[in-house]
């Protein structure tokens, strides 16, 4: 990949957006558009999707526009979505169970293949055809298994102490969904969504939208 | 609130980091933080914080740091966390109900009162104490019963067509986790939590680590 250092942290939260209105345009069987129609679509100005697409290559044709089918391949292969991440859950509490369950996740590469919890209640439950693990041989399984990705759904005062598991078995990336800033080498990806935080700043919205209306 | 226009979308999304790592202090016993420890611990910049926190007015005293307990209580109001919002959540799938069953919810206030979904199996249920009902009565529930937050945890196809109904309802904000970009009037505020956009984020920067230790 050319340019790589160029791409920022803004970039990488505008991709999953493009794919996701390609997506969205392939199944309305729309084979070519501007980067003025898609501006209009997603609500980024048209010269900022030329500059984010260039940044990656040269997909688009002056006067003609993008292939839908080959852009959203295009930025597929630049996510890194067109292979396979071998996934494990930890925490198979409510938020664990959604996301083993959300078929989307398998279609695009995300095997959920191991999960794991402490609770001995649920260690040995069958969750879409995959066993419950007791956490203590978590670690050893991430090693053996070659697992790429693992889900934190622990609680806080866990979560470290999985992070650490699945760095030490040789995770390439963490999705954390634990409150917490988690602490990992350079070399893991770490992912968080603190779901607790965007519901604060829907309160805040809401506070300040009232407020406005005050005014 | 003085300074209303100058609070930007970045410091929205750092009010909320700034409470949880309070809360953890408070937990912890600690009463007094300076900016500096405040920058150790949330990794933001000593100067950025006491410029994030002046935005809402004067917290701290020169020499002598922010007191801990004033603080978390200061973002708190700001956050509009010091009151209680009455929730709905449509669609109760997986993922509806781990937020309906996420009990931290409840404790900073947004009580869950009302559950929908469109699916004749799952209306009727009781999750929480609270009776799934059919989604064709939102509106006037929402109205009647003078809701505050609608989540929104249907599927996409389904999403633009609930927000419309919870804002036609009157509803002060919507937390969106279906995958799209939702279109609401401008005094009904909006946030969207796109759990697939994320997982993309992840994947790219997985495969980003790894074509640096290529190099």
């Amino acid at each position: 990949m050319q340019n790589r250092q160029k791409v920022s942290n803004a970039i990488i939260r505008r991709l999953p957006r493009y794919r996701r209105y390609l997506g969205y345009l392939q199944t309305k069987g729309v084979k070519k558009i501007s980067s003025n129609e898609l501006s209009e679509l997603i609500g980024y100005t048209a010269s900022q999707i030329r500059q984010d697409l260039n940044t990656f290559g040269e997909f688009g044709q002056q006067g003609y526009g993008y292939e839908v089918d080959k852009l959203y391949k295009e930025i597929n292969r630049i996510l890194g979505l067109d292979r396979e991440y071998k996934t494990v859950v930890i925490g198979v509490g409510n938020l664990g169970q959604a996301i083993t369950n959300y078929s989307y996740y398998y279609k695009i590469g995300f095997n959920i293949v191991g999960l794991f919890d402490a609770n001995p209640k649920i260690v040995g439950n069958v969750i879409n055809d995959v066993e419950v693990m007791d956490v203590s041989g978590l670690e050893e399984y991430i090693e053996r298994e070659k697992i790429d990705i693992g889900v934190i759904c622990v609680n806080r005062e866990n979560a470290q102490g999985v992070a650490d598991s699945l760095v030490k078995g040789g995770v390439k990336g963490i999705w954390n969904f634990a409150p917490i800033d988690l602490v990992v080498p350079d070399d893991v990806a770490l992912e968080s969504v603190h779901l607790s935080d965007s519901l604060h700043a829907l309160s805040f919205l809401i506070k300040s939208k009232a407020d406005e209306k005050k005014d």
